[in-house]
């Protein structure tokens, strides 16, 4: 997905926003939106959001010295979702469509968002995704590529979601990879936050894409990670950064997320707040 | 008031916003964009927030040749608000203390904000100001202050807010001085747009200050208007660019307003959302 000019106002946000948790003083939060002004007006074409973000968090980073400024609210939103992970798996075991459900808990769990959002509420949104309506036309395409597919690669997306990512993946009982980030970024999960959330093996197999990109630009991932994407026979892809980096790309994807911001939401032709599963013309193919 | 480097993302979302309502294509709107950086990278020491305002309003309208991009707003403002002026009117007349009501009635208004807000609810808003608590104690240090008036100036902000201006200059019932803008910018009310919603003689004398910056900076204004603000015993001041433009300014000012943005809040040391009369030291003396 392209750089829309909405996303601009939204990256200055974001960098004062990161500034401040790395502890920056006014005039080091002011340095940053100098440099996140010169990184918007050298716009390469084709750039997406997530590339963009990327640059702009390393600054953000190299500047103040602190390598992961969202530690403290990745640990705290972890905490939170571990403490929700027993009613998560009650919903599951007490569901008529446990898919469904399963499907419903990992998209209610993409509400954790430290770059697109300023504030959330937890429950009221596990309460809200669990009820509203499914929009992109993607579980039945889903739920057909599960039972085809052999080899399964989940891109996992914030810190927290993580947990709700478990309970699917409990509930799925099957072998799969996990892929997080290579290094903090926003509140991305990396290795470390994915095993704090319990997805270590048996249940999963834990790799990193190879970048500290949010989403999945496979430009500037690993050659490793490359490899396993072109292998995947099914990526459930989670998030609006998974969406932003491989909207375009051919490969058979299943795109799990909340609109929450108008941008994508436009994007997607879909509205803000859309509970999404969206598959692209692979998976859709297939079915 | 000064800049806080909050503003400048919320000086980006304006100005795109302004740009699409004068109709301007992408390549337009993205230029106007870059123009705005080049205002913050080069913000002049002590600048209030509506005084960078003006400067990327003007660009708008100058690069888009609109003279003013939001006058279908305002019209659509300006309707919704006379629709309900029978009622404001019914609600003074059966208030316990009308005076507290009209003032409650006049700040309601100033949720009508085509520059700090990307939406909001009149009828809702109007329902909330009424009976949440009144911050900033000016209520009975106004009352008393209009006892001593002789001459008085009020500063309109929005427009539709005009409309609810009126509802409390109806019921004041004495001579006044209503200031609007000398030309449009964002939705603040000019001479046209005040007329509309009958602030006309002999209700008011109907002013301009000169300028069409949002809020009252002094330096910007007429000579003629300042000599009326000078000369004025008690200047009641609407909106939030008001009180950014004359925060500082030694004047018998009272400011009615509502906290709409997170910035403002905080100069005012209230939470957003706070329905406030704030009084300066020259009335809070007097009284």
């Amino acid at each position: 997905m392209r750089i829309y000019l909405d996303c601009w106002p939204c990256f200055m946000r974001q960098a004062l926003s990161a500034a401040r948790r790395a502890g920056a003083d006014a005039d080091l939060q002011r340095h940053l939106l100098l440099a996140t002004m010169e990184q918007l007006q050298a716009l390469p074409p084709g750039a997406t959001p997530p590339e963009i973000g990327a640059r702009i968090h390393r600054l953000v980073r190299e500047c103040t010295g602190v390598s992961d400024p969202y530690a403290e609210s990745k640990r705290a939103a972890t905490e939170r979702a571990l403490a929700l992970l027993p009613e998560l798996r009650a919903r599951l075991a007490a569901a008529p469509d446990a898919f469904e459900t399963a499907v419903r808990i990992a998209i209610a769990g993409n509400i954790i968002d430290d770059g697109a959002l300023a504030a959330y509420d937890l429950e009221a949104t596990l309460e809200r995704v669990l009820h509203a309506p499914l929009v992109g036309e993607g579980l039945e395409p889903l739920r057909a590529a599960l039972e085809r597919a052999e080899s399964l690669l989940y891109l996992a997306d914030n810190t927290g979601e993580t947990v709700f990512d478990r309970a699917f993946i409990e509930w799925l009982d099957r072998p799969l990879t996990y892929a997080v980030k290579a290094a903090p970024i926003i509140n991305d999960a990396t290795r470390a936050d994915a095993e704090a959330a319990g997805l270590v093996p048996p249940l999963v197999e834990l790799i990193d894409s190879g970048s500290d990109a949010p989403g999945t630009p496979l430009p500037e991932c690993s050659p490793a990670f490359r490899e396993r994407f072109v292998k995947a026979d099914l990526i459930i892809a989670k998030g609006q950064a998974n969406y932003e980096t491989l909207s375009t790309v051919d490969a058979p994807i299943v795109f799990l997320l909340q609109a929450k911001c108008a941008v994508i939401a436009e994007d997607l032709g879909l509205p803000v707040g859309s509970v999404v599963v969206r598959a692209t013309d692979g998976v859709r193919r297939a079915s």
